[in-house]
């Protein structure tokens, strides 16, 4: 497969010396068998006969799906392909790159097996019904890049028709990531999070999960703001997702821009891109922490938001602080697998960013307040601590 | 994963000691990363921010999701479970080690992936809609033990909605195998298919393709019959599908029992199940061809068989001439996928049972009118002749 060498050079924007189309000449991944295939022998224990023993003890005892079959180790990787990285709608066929390298990192990182799932749709009926119908060969649903608001009626629903986990990675993998950061940096600050006042920018997939997990974790207080200013309940031009986040968030009735909300808070989380002003850094409290998340530009330089503020974070490898989702899902997925847990509760959210925050607790730093995508300690904490979680929340089912 | 070995013994059917069930614990098979993941560079080519790079350019060009993608070379094995094997309707989670298998020979004996999709519905238009929606990230659907009739209009209906080649290997890969094997026990007693007389016992799936199939080669004569005798026009208790059978077979107007018309016939093929008794097969012609293919009870016993006819198959490993799908399918998706095929013509399938029964056209005794399962020259040769038959029938993309 892969183009042939004498082909002559493509049209843009295929480019033949760019390094990323070389690596990704005949896809990122293939099956494997985990079984002989040598004789006659090997083939009447895989497949016909030995098999039939084997679907007729799962249809008398379905929970045996779990031992008997790939389901318990491998995640359905499902796009809608309506939000791609920061490249919108680009059609299912274009998503796949994605979702492949999601499947390689879910190996790499957590020891899942994942298969990308591009579906050729985005009517939220129809995905709904489709994830349904294509659950019981699967043990975890990961929804990736599908846009918000739909994102949260699509997890929801399909939440409550399965009995496996299913996780939206942009809205919570993010969200937790940011929490065990943020734990870290009111550590090294000597602050508690109650004592923190948060401005989140973004009111879209991300920003509404990182508001949530905040919240649940004790957040001394949040507001959210749009392109438009500060949520609040006295705005007319509120989707209803906006119109319930300013209901639960914003105390103090603030209203006005973003830099006026930034002004003394402790905390930014910039989530939606967009930029924010030098001034409006400097204008935060004494030890700010400016979490600046938008990729590949974020939303203040990380080289001056330092001026300004204690710990700087961002969504880049070549800055310190490195906020990467690829820290929470391997993790989670695989201890929400391991206690075949019917669902990803709050819990399990929580739990798995506190073991984040701990794998650098005696390590910490302004330059380290989450591990490196690379440290391999993180995944089997999450993973723990995760599978623990399920068994509290009476998820688990062993 | 898998059972501890502490676990007491199940309850029945899970026996221990069955070496099955130690095969498929854990499941059959696993994903491989096939680009490195080792250091902050890889990640930034295997995935954000280089993989935008890679979506945008097929997004741009849609072919190149063929070069860039694992689409050119994994399939869906697709099954509504309506079928599997001899159980029946068993639900999706029981099929799945019939999935998983059908993959792992797809990758042993064709080099491809394959990735088992059990569907939660037997509703043909729901199967049909859902299919369609995940066909993006795939390069071919293999449908699995779909029970006939609605396994006909599901590979109808996909086949015109999809771009990509839709099988249903129940039906075409066992008529591609029986068609080869029928070529070369022709040739073996001096006869062409057109000098033969045929009598296929069933009218389901496997039944409606193997009288095509022989049909499209050019035998003699062909008649099918069903539990209740010959299909001929006069009948008032047929189904469509079977009401279409007996208006294209049966051209002399038979009628009466499955015994009645073998008397004097050349061929038996049996896809059905029930038995024949050992006088109907004394009663066929010289040089009788049987080929009793239910499994795991052939429909005469190939010893008894063998007194009467000069050629026996059966679809068991344990006698000669076994009538295995694997010397079609593996080979048959390889050629399509290489010339990127955008359906599975007739064509295509009349190549791959020329080509099987050419491997072993040196060799031909009774005991060898097929290559055994395990021959590696089966699968390339259908490939090549696979991709041929595509490109002649212009449905070869490149």
């Amino acid at each position: 497969m892969g183009l042939q060498e004498t082909t002559p050079p493509a049209a843009t924007p295929y480019d033949e010396l760019d390094p990323a189309f070389a690596r990704h000449r005949g896809g990122k991944m293939e099956i494997r068998s985990t079984v002989p295939l040598r004789d006659r022998d090997d083939l009447s224990l895989a497949y016909t006969p030995g098999v039939a023993r084997v679907c007729s003890a799962i249809h008398e005892r379905p929970e045996l799906v779990h031992d008997l079959t790939w389901k318990s180790h491998v995640v359905a990787v499902v796009t809608d392909r309506s939000a791609v990285l920061g490249l919108g709608d680009i059609g299912p066929a274009a998503a796949l790159p994605v979702m492949e390298g999601k499947a390689v990192l879910f190996k790499a990182f957590g020891g899942l097996d994942a298969v990308p799932v591009c579906l050729d749709t985005n009517d939220v009926d129809e995905i709904v019904e489709t994830v349904v119908r294509i659950a019981p060969a699967f043990g975890g649903i990961n929804l990736e890049d599908i846009s918000a608001p739909r994102c949260f009626e699509i997890e929801r629903r399909l939440q409550a028709r399965l009995d496996i986990p299913v996780f939206h990675d942009d809205q919570h993998g993010t969200a937790v990531v940011v929490l065990a950061a943020l734990r870290n940096a009111a550590v090294l600050t000597g602050r508690g999070l109650a004592d923190l006042r948060a401005v989140v920018s973004g009111a879209g997939a991300a920003g509404v999960a990182v508001t949530t997990i905040l919240r649940e974790a004790g957040i001394g207080e949040i507001s959210v703001a749009d392109r438009q200013g500060v949520l609040h309940e006295g705005r007319p031009d509120l989707t209803s997702v906006k119109r319930h986040l300013a209901s639960v968030t914003n105390d103090e009735g603030r209203s006005g821009s973003l830099a006026d909300a930034l002004r003394g808070a402790d905390v930014f989380i910039g989530v939606s891109g967009g930029t924010v002003p030098e001034p409006a850094v400097a204008a935060m409290a004494d030890d700010a922490i400016v979490f600046a998340l938008a990729n590949p530009t974020p939303e203040v330089d990380p080289a001056v938001a330092r001026r300004h503020a204690r710990v700087v974070a961002t969504g880049r490898s070549d800055y310190p602080n490195q906020i990467n989702n690829v820290l929470a899902f391997p993790g989670i997925f695989r201890g929400a697998l391991e206690v075949r847990a019917s669902a990803v509760t709050e819990g399990m959210k929580l739990a798995a960013a506190e073991a984040i925050a701990a794998v650098v607790a005696g390590e910490l730093s302004e330059d380290r307040v989450v591990p490196s995508p690379f440290d391999e300690r993180v995944a089997p904490a999450v993973a723990a601590a995760v599978a623990a979680a399920a068994r509290r929340d009476g998820v688990a089912r062993r």
